[in-house]
């Protein structure tokens, strides 16, 4: 019955009517070009127009069509996955793209999926870590997939305690291999992407033992499986891990060894090595493996800003043309809405409140992965002649970024489907599924609670470097200097605010960063030299001194990219000052405690600070949807029912039930699923006439 | 391959030998008895053992058992769902269980599913609603399940807003009948449960229009299916409305009606009725219907905590068990952990940071349920006999709980969930899906930032009732008290705390919740009547409001439980003050700006708060896994591999991955899923031959 249905044209007047209008109108309101600001987002304009020819390439093809994404078995959708990489991979053939170009393409798909760890980990941990000639031999056949791969460092017992892994790779100097070995399940490899179905062989993590001696973690390139016909060979265990949160598209598998032999040559040996005697040669420099998790750390920056972006115009445009009640309020009044219209839901300062600092967060995000991108590049260029002087700021930073960025990134994604209402529930509304595959961030790469123990052991560290030998400090800890000049105590220090337009000064918003992350970091240096507190029992005063850091960063960065705006594109210089201004006074808002708690600000100052917060919102409401618009994220990539850029909602919502397999099912018998077996003997009543008759 | 692997028993001195104690040693260090306290928070031990006697009776159906639920397409769970419910509703007949009895069965086997809404929502409103003779007529069928019902109220277009419903049902005297009409998509029918599939008939809410004057949303049962063969009648198009983030085996459905005819005697007349000649007959008293939505959001309070313990539990074990470093602190130490063992993480302050808070807050949602159900039973009490003094006080108070409550149960799920690292985004380990499921609740049954305006409208009534009449106040917004007496002037008040004891009173602990609902609740009063700011612009007031009331109620009623416990089990007494104590703090803790920012909290009482909720976390790590163990919930409904009672976590893992269906598809041929089809032309380079031969 149901998929007979055809949707009619709205008539004039109807609430269908006035949503088609919606965005058209709230596009006109929008203060600023959208060109320049894209341009600034992408970085290029050739950086957008690849990503257009990228699009227009995958859309092509119904293998990557989203509408039935969700259709089918976890088994369906693997073999689906399976057909997207294969095909993926002869799209790179036939079209020449780069490494970048696939990354992109990927992203556009919006899917991970078996090839993503193959490409994302396997390769370039072979291109940083293998001899030379490794590489020759290896790079080749990886790249055109006759070698398909997988990096297995977790095992079942162990993910952040890289030292902690049981798997061992013990040399024989008899027959010049490595056995591989799985001494308990609790050794056995889990959560390793790309491994369930497709790796042909993997790299593993597993302690070198060296005539008895353990020499740590080191990396081995293992064959797994037949390359004549994909079995998996005598001694090795492998299969799929099974049913996850989200990235159910990608064969995500577990390992075990049992005594299996790889040549010695095996071993990854750009840096350490082991001789044909067993003996083992040290790598020339201990930190130089650190630069490909820092490349990741800071590809998860830029992502945080991407997925919570994602998400913001999803909520933002669905915001517009979401009318519920006919409340009149201040901003419907700012914006002339008639009182008998019903009232878009963006002009509520709740909904506001939990909109908009998303997108001011985002942007603050993409801005900051801009930054940190920039100082990798110029890591990677000191580390080719061994300067290592700036990995420890590059290090800390894209780890404090990270941990932050990604949570902030996840828990804005929830926020804003929750400030949808109901259709954030659907899964056609793309909110839930960006949060399944966008939640293992806060996860991987470094668990975040633990990473904020390294920043702060970096923060310290500079401290202590600084009050000791005067060391001049990095421009992102400058504010360690307020500790010194005796911060923390209450009568030393006040917000220079006496209206709520003083909020609205940049120096006023950094000082406050500043006066914040310098206390809660003095306070975990005293609580440490002075009180003789362990680090180790510090792990929330160390989390409370990484987000103040990171707050810090993302305030300072964002000021100066608002200060070169100014020269550069003068027309965006209003609303980016305004964004900017959101996200420093939403991000003060969010932990104001830790201003207020030793009276740097004092009740005026904290309402002040709310009125401009509140002005703020409601002056970002014209420019929402274009801040939003800006990123230029196709219908294809949002893949979501309530956030089309037609704002056709509830035609888009209809039409998805009205195509959904489980209503197919009644089409022609007209009868629902399930009816025969289970609906008919209850209604019938059959189990009632049965006892009747006993 | 993988499916012929056999765990083998642990070695002695393993990982895995050391995690199969530690459950153990975590429950002989609990200080208090279990049964007590099992027997507290079920109310009574009947209850209990009524429980256990239903989880036998379902447990040994294979239709409901847990290790597939997760297999199979959408589709495929559907069916299961149905199969579910007709063997629950055979099970009720044969055994007598009673309404609560299929409540509490619905529960354990955990899946909202297609009788879910027809119990839930159809038969209790048909019961409330529907006059003597309809309930007569219609009751019997209902619930012998020969007419199956859901509750039709949202539409495409509107939800919070029922004024905005655009279904009409026109009166038309000529055949006694209603013209049921949908005018536009956006008057479909949408969320509406147990209707996609298997509803016959539903209760449509509608605009009522007699001689052209519309009388606003009225609810009519509506025949929807035929009973002969289960077709829609004509004029009905219904259906599902696809996949959700959760509610997955349920039928949330869509419907729309072409001038569909019912009876006039389909218009539930128990309230306000339509006489032959189409007059209305306004209901006696306009609130009386209101006692099933308080029903409902009482029970959310119960369900939030219930689901937070569950979360609680899982990770809590999982905590015990899951080790991961060596670090020694101040926690090892007071537990006698050796230094060479690794650190159970647990006993990490970061850890407890993030889970112990998360008991606590069930302790003291559960408690309040229980305040919150005997305010109810007594407020129904009083409704026989037309007495509604109390209902505006248990109307505001279960909006305020239930907003509360759903937010932090749904924040702390997650919070738990990320806390346990990898292994929480398994499905297997029970978080992701306890997550999905009770994403709804703070979304229906009154949108959570929705609700917070009905409180604050409540409280600033109390405050101008109190003000202006002297009228009493209501024991739960005592508080109001101070507004008259001058808070939120920073010299008026601090805290009476000197040292981190001093925060064990909870007579200070009460103080700080007072004063500071007093502060918010008076600001957002002072703005509406000196500065004239209309309550429309006050959103992020009243939710501020709000939730100072909720969390005042919440720690009012822990303390007056931990009181009463004092008295009757005097045992349970100092775990359960402990437990008060954590909410209390970090409750403070969480919203600390708003404590501080007036001055009732300085820098050293704030000092003070952390100190003394540290020391509060440490005492509570022995009694941990007792707190939870004390809910009682069994293996069966966890269904985790993770939070596993006997903590054997690692095995069930693999366990389920081996028994995973994607790899069957490797069993026999002992190649993987997709192999000939898509990673054999991959690493054949096929695609590379051909293109050497053109
Ligand atoms: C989707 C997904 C894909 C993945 N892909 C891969 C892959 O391809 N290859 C691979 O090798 N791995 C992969 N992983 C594994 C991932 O790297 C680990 O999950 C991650 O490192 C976290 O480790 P864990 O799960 O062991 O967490 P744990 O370390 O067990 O953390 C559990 C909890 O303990 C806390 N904790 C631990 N130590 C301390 C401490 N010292 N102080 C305070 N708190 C502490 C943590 O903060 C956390 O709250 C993947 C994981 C996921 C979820
Ligand atoms: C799983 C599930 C099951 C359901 N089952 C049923 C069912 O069986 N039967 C049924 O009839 N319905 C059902 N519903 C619908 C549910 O009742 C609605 O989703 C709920 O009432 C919220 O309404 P909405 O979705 O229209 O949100 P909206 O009202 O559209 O809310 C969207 C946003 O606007 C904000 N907003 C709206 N008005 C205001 C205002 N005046 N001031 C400030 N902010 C405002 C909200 O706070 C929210 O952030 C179900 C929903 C779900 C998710």
């Amino acid at each position: 019955m149901a998929s007979k249905f055809v949707i009619p044209p709205p008539k004039p007047g109807s609430t269908r009517a006035l949503t088609q209008k919606d965005l058209q109108t709230a596009r006109s309101l929008v203060s600023f070009p959208l060109e320049p600001m894209t341009e600034t987002i992408f970085g290029s304009v050739q950086d957008y127009e690849r990503k257009q020819y990228l699009l227009n390439l995958v859309m092509k093809e119904p293998l990557f069509a989203k509408h039935d994404r969700f259709h089918g078995s976890r088994e369906d959708r693997l073999l689906r996955a399976l057909a997207m990489t294969k095909r993926l991979v002869e799209l790179r053939d036939e079209n020449n793209l780069s490494d970048a170009d696939m990354h992109l393409v990927r992203q556009l798909v919006d899917e991970t999926i078996p090839m993503s760890l193959h490409e994302g980990m396997f390769l370039p941990v072979l291109r940083a870590q293998a001899s030379p000639e490794q590489a020759k031999h290896w790079l080749p056949l990886a790249e055109s997939y006759q070698m398909i791969g997988s990096y297995a460092q977790t095992e079942l017992a162990h993910g952040s305690n890289l030292s902690g892994l049981e798997t061992t790779a013990t040399y024989i100097p008899e027959t010049d291999e490595f056995e591989i070995h799985s001494p308990d399940i609790t050794a056995c490899k889990w959560w390793i992407g790309s491994l369930g179905l497709i790796s042909t062989h993997t790299l593993v993590q597993a302690k070198l033992i060296l005539k008895g001696k353990d020499y740590g973690p080191h990396l081995f390139l293992v064959p797994l499986r037949s390359l004549d016909d994909h079995k998996p060979f005598p001694g090795v265990t492998v299969g799929d891990i099974g049913k996850k949160m989200g990235f159910n598209l990608i064969d995500n598998g577990f390992l075990m060894f049992e005594h299996y032999k790889i040549p010695r040559t095996n071993m990854l040996m750009r840096f350490a090595q082991v001789t044909r005697k067993g003996e083992y040669v040290k790598p020339p420099h201990a930190k130089l493996a650190y630069g490909g998790m820092v490349f990741v750390r800071t590809a998860l920056v830029r992502l945080a800003g991407g997925s919570l972006a994602k998400a913001a115009t999803i909520g933002t445009r669905y915001a517009c043309v979401r009318r519920q009640f006919h409340v009149m309020n201040a901003n419907k009044q700012v914006a002339g809405v008639s009182s008998s219209e019903e009232t878009p839901i963006i002009m509520y300062p709740m909904v506001q409140a939990r909109m908009f600092p998303r997108i001011a967060e985002s942007y603050a995000m993409l801005f900051a992965a801009q930054g940190i991108e920039a100082m990798y590049q110029d890591m990677v260029k000191r580390l080719d002649s061994f300067d290592v002087s700036t990995l420890p700021a590059v290090h800390a930073n894209s780890s404090a970024l990270k941990a932050y960025c990604t949570g902030i990134a996840l828990d804005g994604i929830e926020e804003i489907r929750r400030a949808t209402g109901g259709h954030g529930f659907m899964m056609s509304s793309g909110l839930p599924y960006l949060l399944f595959n966008y939640s293992p961030s806060v996860t991987f790469e470094g668990e975040n609670a633990l990473l904020t123990q390294q920043t702060a052991r970096y923060l310290l560290k500079q401290l202590h470097k600084h009050q000791t030998q005067a060391e001049p400090l990095h421009p992102f800890v400058e504010y360690l200097e307020l500790i010194s000049s005796g911060v923390g105590r209450k009568s030393d220090r006040t917000a220079a605010v006496s209206s709520p337009a003083d909020w609205f000064n940049p120096a006023v918003q950094l000082a406050a960063f500043a006066h914040r992350a310098a206390r809660v970091t003095g306070e975990l240096a005293h609580a440490i030299t002075q009180c003789g507190t362990p680090f180790a029992d510090l792990n929330v005063e160390c989390a409370r001194a990484s987000k103040a850091h990171s707050e810090y960063v993302l305030v300072r960065t964002f000021h100066s990219t608002t200060r070169k705006i100014l020269q550069d594109k003068p027309a965006l210089y209003p609303v980016l000052k305004l964004v900017s201004d959101v996200f420093a006074l939403n991000t003060i808002e969010k932990s104001i405690g830790d201003f207020a708690e030793d009276g740097y600000l004092v009740h005026a100052h904290v309402k002040h600070l709310r009125a401009a917060l509140k002005t703020a919102l409601q002056d970002m409401m014209k420019d929402a949807v274009g801040l939003v618009d800006a990123w230029a994220f196709s219908d294809y990539e949002l893949d979501s029912t309530i956030g089309r850029s037609d704002g056709k909602v509830y035609e888009a919502l209809l039409e998805t039930a009205l195509a959904d397999p489980v209503n197919k099912g009644m089409n022609g018998k007209a009868v629902s699923l399930g009816y025969e077996q289970y609906i008919r003997p209850l209604v019938k009543g059959e189990r009632l006439q049965k006892k009747s008759k006993l």
